[in-house]
This record gives C-alpha cells, sequence and structure tokens, in this order.
C-alpha cells in the first residue's frame, strides 16, 4: 500500500462543512482529513466523523426542507462546504420515491411498498451521489484529475461530474469492454483509457498510480477519496426518510455490490435517529446479492462472520464484485437490525425487472431486479413482513443493461388492416 | 377522417379542472371537451380553452410554488383534475434547468445560457410529460386501452404510463424496428404489435382503428387525445420561466418534429404573462431542426407560409416528421418573435452532442444535438444575440441514441504499469 494512503495525526484544515476527521471504522483512531482512506495504526477503513452538535432539530430540519431539489439539501450532514450548490456540480438526488402499489398487490405487500428510483439520477445510477461527494473533496484537496477504474455505471458519472466541474477526468477500464459501455463512458470527453488485463489489473494499476509521483493531483473516487465518495450514500436513506414524511421505513432492501452504500444507508439512518429528525424505532435492512455472485449472502446463511470470495458470473454486473470490502459490516448490520441477505437467480433477475417495468412503468437496471427479486423471495419466505413499510431500491436504468431483457419483443406482428387486427384478437 | 375525431356542439360534462372546452386554432368555433381532435366546421385542429378568470396571481403563484416536484404544480393551468397528483401517474417534469456556464464559454454567450434537461424524465424524454396529459384525458373519457403509433420515445412513455396506471396499453411500431427500440417499448409488457408496413401505414392503420367499432375504449395519445397530450409541452415554458425565478428567456431554441411541442411552448409562455406570473416583455422563440428532415427550415429561409413535405434521412430520428402538422403555426411564431428556423447536419448534430457532454456533462439524444447545433450556428450568424439569457432544450436521453456517437472510443490503451502510463503521456 502507497505510502500517501495511510493518515497520519494532526489538525484538519479543508473545509469540508462538518466533515470533522477521519475516523477508523476498526480502532476508532482519528486522524485529520485528507485524501487518505487506511489506518495508520490498523489499516481499517477510514470513514468520515462529523461534528452535527451545533443542530438545532427544527431548525435543520426546516434549512433541510427549504434546500435545494438534489442532495445539496443534505450539505449540513456531509462532508462539503457549505456553499457546496452554488459550485458546478450534477446535482444528483431528490429521485422519485414511487409508491408501488400495483407491486405492492402482486406482491401481497399490504403496508406500503416504496421504490427508491435511482435511474432518474443525472447519469442514470446511484453512482452520482457519490461522485458528487468525491469531486468536492477532490476541489477541497486541490486535486485536477477526477479518476477511477470502472467498468460501468462510475465511469459515466466520473466523466459527467469532471466535465461540469471543468476539471480533467481520466478513467481506466478493461480495454476488451463492450463498445456501448465504452460510449456512454467516452462521451463526457475525458480520457478514457483501455488496461490490457482484466478489471483487477485494473485496480491494481490505479493502486500504483495512486503512490507514484505520476498520480500526484489525481483524486480516484473509490480509492484516495474513498472516505468523502461512500458518505454520498447515505443521502438515499435521508430522502427515503424525508419523503416518508420524516420517517423511517419498517424495511428497506438494498443491493450489496462492494455492501459500502448498504452500510452507509444505516449510518444515515442512524444519524437522522441521533439527530431527532426522526423517531426512534426499529427498522430492518435486507441485503440483496445475484447468486452468480453472492459471497455476502453465502456467508450469511452460512452463520459466518467473514466473506469467503467468489468468482463473480451474474449479468448484475453493477453487483459483480466477488470479494466484497464491506462484507463483514452488511453481515453485521442485517443481523443487529432483524434483516437478512438473499440471493436469486440471474432468471428471476430478468422476471423481477419485467415485474417491475409491468407493475410500475419503471425500467430497472439489472440490480433492480436484484432487489426486486429479494424482496419477492424474502416475502415468500417470511423473512420480510408484508405488512410492514417496506422501501426497495433500484440503483441503475434498464436503458444501461438492455442485454438482460433482449428475449422481450413484439406480442403480435399483422398486416395494416382491421381484419388482421381482429384476427390477432387484439381487439 | 372518421366520425368520432369530429367534435360537435354541446356541454363539457367531463371534469379536466380549468379546461372549459375545446376550440379551433382556425376558426375559433368551440364544442365541449371529448376525444375529438378536428373541428366539425373547418378541420382544423381543435385546441384546449381554458377558464383561467377565477385565479388571483399571487395565490395561483403560492399554489404552484407548494405544489410537488412534478407537472402537477401546474395542474391548475392543464386539462386534469384538481386530484391529479392522487392517482397513479409516472409524475414527469420538474426536470432540471441546468446553468451551462462552460457551453455558454465555448459559445460565447455573456447573456447566461441554460440547457432544459429533459432527460432526467421517468423514461427519460419529454414525451412523459404530454403522454401524462393524455393519460389523465382517457381516464376521463372512460378509455380502457391506452395506444399511440411509434417509432421510439413515445412508445416507451406510454407503456410506462399506462402500467403505472393500470390500463392495458397497445403500441403500433412497424415491424421491422431495430431490436433495441423493440425491447425499450416492450419491457412495460403492453401489447407491441408490428405492422408490416412503414410508418406511414401504422398511422393510416391506427386512424382506421379510431373510426372501427374495435377501437371504441382506445385513447390513441397522439391522435383522439390530441388536443390534451399537445397540452403536456406547455409544462416546459412554466418550468423554465420558474427555474428562472420567474422570469421569461429572451430566447429559447426549440427542437421541431410536428412542431406541436414549439406552438405550446409559445402558448405556455403567453399564458404566464396574460396571468401575471411573468413580467410581460418580449422573447424569441428559435425552432431546430436536422438539415435531413427541415421542412419547416426551408420555408422559412424561403420565406414560404406553407411547409412542404420532405422525406426524412437524418440520425435525428425523433425529429424525422417530413409533413410537420403544425410547421405553418411554427413558422408564424418564429416571425412574431423576431426568432428564427435553423437547421444542422448529422456532423453538426454528433459534434454537439458530444459538445453538451464535454463542456456539461449532459448526454442528449440527438435531438438535443440539432438544438445544441442550431444555437451555435444561430449565434455565428448573429440572428440569436449571445448577451441575452438564453435556453436550450434536450428533449432526449443519449443512451436511447448511442448509434450517433458509435465512433466516441478508448483515447488510449495501455499495458498495466506506470512504464507503459507514461509512454502513452498521460502523467
Amino acid at each position: 500500500m502507497a505510502v500517501q494512503t495511510v493518515a497520519t495525526s494532526g489538525t484538519s484544515t479543508v473545509d469540508l462543512g462538518p466533515a470533522a476527521a477521519l475516523s477508523c471504522r476498526e480502532c476508532g483512531h482519528r486522524v485529520p482529513l485528507g485524501p487518505v482512506f487506511a489506518c495508520e495504526e490498523c489499516f481499517g477503513p477510514l470513514e468520515i466523523a462529523y461534528d452535527f452538535s451545533a443542530y438545532d432539530t427544527e431548525e435543520l430540519r426546516k434549512r433541510i426542507e427549504d434546500g435545494p431539489a438534489n442532495i445539496w439539501r443534505y450539505a449540513p450532514l456531509l462532508p462539503v462546504p457549505a456553499d457546496v450548490a452554488d459550485k458546478p456540480n450534477i446535482n444528483p438526488g431528490w429521485t422519485k420515491l414511487v409508491k408501488a402499489d400495483n407491486l405492492a398487490r402482486e406482491l401481497g405487500v399490504t403496508g406500503g411498498l416504496y421504490v427508491k428510483d435511482d435511474s432518474g439520477n443525472p447519469t442514470h445510477s446511484f453512482k452520482d451521489r457519490v461522485v458528487a461527494q468525491a469531486l468536492e473533496a477532490a476541489r477541497a484537496f486541490g486535486f485536477t484529475t477526477l479518476s477511477c477504474s470502472s467498468t460501468g455505471n462510475l465511469a459515466g458519472a466520473v466523466g459527467a461530474a469532471a466535465a461540469r466541474a471543468g476539471l480533467r477526468s481520466c478513467v481506466f477500464i478493461p480495454h476488451d469492454l463492450e463498445q456501448g459501455k465504452v460510449v456512454m463512458a467516452a462521451v463526457y470527453g475525458g480520457e478514457l483509457v483501455g488496461i490490457e488485463g482484466n478489471y483487477d489489473d485494473v485496480n491494481r494499476f490505479c493502486s500504483e498510480l495512486i503512490g507514484d509521483p505520476a498520480g500526484e493531483g489525481w483524486g480516484f473516487v473509490n480509492v484516495n477519496l474513498r472516505p468523502y465518495y461512500a458518505e454520498g450514500s447515505k443521502t438515499l436513506a435521508y430522502e427515503i426518510c424525508e419523503q416518508l414524511g420524516w420517517r423511517l421505513p419498517d424495511q428497506i432492501v438494498v443491493p450489496i455490490a462492494s455492501g459500502s452504500q448498504l452500510t452507509k444507508i444505516d449510518k444515515g439512518l442512524r444519524e437522522l435517529i441521533e439527530l431527532g429528525l426522526v423517531e426512534d424505532r426499529p427498522y430492518k435492512i435486507f441485503g440483496a446479492q445475484a447468486e452468480g455472485c453472492s459471497p455476502v449472502s453465502t456467508a450469511y446463511k452460512a452463520g459466518h462472520d467473514v466473506v469467503r470470495p467468489q468468482k463473480p458470473n451474474t449479468i448484475a454486473k453493477s453487483l459483480a464484485i466477488g470479494n466484497p470490502a464491506d462484507g463483514p459490516y452488511v453481515l453485521d448490520i442485517a443481523r443487529r437490525t432483524g434483516g437478512a441477505v438473499e440471493d436469486v437467480t440471474d432468471e428471476q433477475v430478468v422476471a423481477a425487472i419485467k415485474l417491475l417495468a409491468r407493475t410500475e412503468g419503471i425500467f430497472a437496471e439489472t440490480a433492480g431486479g436484484v432487489t426486486v427479486g429479494v424482496t419477492q423471495k424474502l416475502i415468500e419466505s417470511g423473512a420480510l413482513d408484508p405488512a410492514k413499510t417496506t422501501v426497495v431500491l433500484n440503483t441503475g436504468d434498464g436503458l444501461k443493461t438492455l442485454d438482460a431483457v433482449a428475449g422481450t419483443g413484439l406480442t403480435a406482428t399483422i398486416r395494416p388492416n382491421l381484419d388482421s387486427f381482429r384476427e390477432a384478437g387484439l381487439a
């Protein structure tokens, strides 16, 4: 691990609003805010420690409600400067929380079923939320290049955010990615570099670059800016509660890739309780994986605390992380809150994408098929209570994973006349 | 033309809010609200006549500002019942008005340049706005099937809206459409019928169906529901002005397909003036076409009042209407407001898509390339004043027209090591 990635003690000098320091998730050691992600004491992951002590609950609530219709309404709770909304940013968030009554009927949910639809973000995935945070950290640390390794959604989010902010972007991808994905990432005009190797090779190279003088001024959103980046997922929790009328959902179903999103949603919910913005009552968090990449689900079912890596083989590519960094934390949260972790087959993913589209008019990415499919399975198994308020996340857009439903097609072909129409039984 | 398509005199009995009657655009003849689109007197197009007389300006403004973050905030100005926001609908609108400072610098605009980005709608095009209106009209008239002819965006918007509303949908398309477009339309689970013939054949068949008993209970959003459907485009004008702080833009650049959107944006702006919601001062409306389908632009440049049909041949397929129904009205509005109609080549469309993505992180459909390209051309010719506040519409999403930028790709390919990185000049 390169030297810049480990924090050293001292005082924070950058202005990132309420963010006070970085704190080790394992040992609690605190270091100043900086572009680092691993604890100098124990190499545990660093996360943001906040100072929320000055907030009055009702003043804060009003400030949020009067804020912009994007994640910056929560600026007082994020590692961003107070004037963040005035800077060029793609301003993700405040996506629809859809009351999914038709889907509820199909699944037998009576307590209220909602889909948090993050396909409404600027580049149509939840990644815009996390990249927007990383961008502010990059600006605070004086970085001039925004970078990442990616095989899909993240590349577009980084490219778009850097373009708006006027920063250079340089995204690293495996050189043999499908042409469609290359186009989606390349259109924003940043540098898009193909690495001769697989995704692991790309990641290894990025870590090497961060430790080298050549990487000076480079902010890798999900590496040296990871503690800031990850906080973006908290905004999903904030929005869900505010959109429910400042109320915790009883149950929430979250997809698992690295597991970071699920842990930060839990963090966000706990913050809202601590701040008095929602009533403190139990909630359950459920994790959703595809069977073809289900290391956390497998560990959960086996009663393990550690996650054994898997080689991914699923159509849910945006969730295909075989060795999820936050896997153990996810297990802990699922068990602590009374939730569960479950997985579904690729066939069930496809069926769930179609079910959501047919019932609610929402065309989800494969990751959305995973959460809807897992919700259905958890209801059938009794792990999820259909009489409770339930929120299911859709984190991406079906237009990006068209191949998954490529079998869908015409229901009939007719000649352009009424006789042919009647013969086809369409009248 | 089938008999049901022509209105007869009488009294409106349906509740569509402030909509009082249908009025002929040509002769002013009024008929009750109904699923009709052509005047019984002169066969001119019918549009909605409203009764706004009860509104107090500041009460109305507050009611709008307190309304939902979608088009239903403008329910008092639309042909929908007052409780529309409580009904299952995909709730489009309130999309971002992006202050495009980077693009402004590239184009030399100093008076403020904004992109109204309708790719943020539920199915990622402005069609959600118009279909949402048609859906309410369909409900009011007791229709049970929502239908349309389409080659793209409209099919998805109808499929999604009908799914959410729990109505049957049946969309007619040419049978040999590209598989990707078929998938996007089919995923919502409605009936998707391929017609053996071209788009004109599809349209002719739909008109035949409306006039036949087999078409009873069918609402064709852009045929027998057209007067209601078309009003959805007014919401673009409302949102732009409200997002500018209840101010008219000086200049607005709108794409032209049938021309309906441009005429309704003009109608929306005039309504805001009449209602006192914005100050009455001059604005200019500019129309944008692709050279390969530029009947209105050609007529404008030739000084004609009539539009001669063209056979479309352009990558901007969502604008490829060779015989635009509202073409003469567009010519009138462009001339009356001091605007213009211009066109750009397919190469300029592609360049403009890339320019917008590179400067603002917005990946537009080909139609967005047309408006940005035309804006650039109008600035260069002096027709558009760079010192004035200018709004450019992006009506769709680049993910739906990936082929247009298929040439975009990797900027470099390297081996996974720092030497290769340096050799490529990326440091």
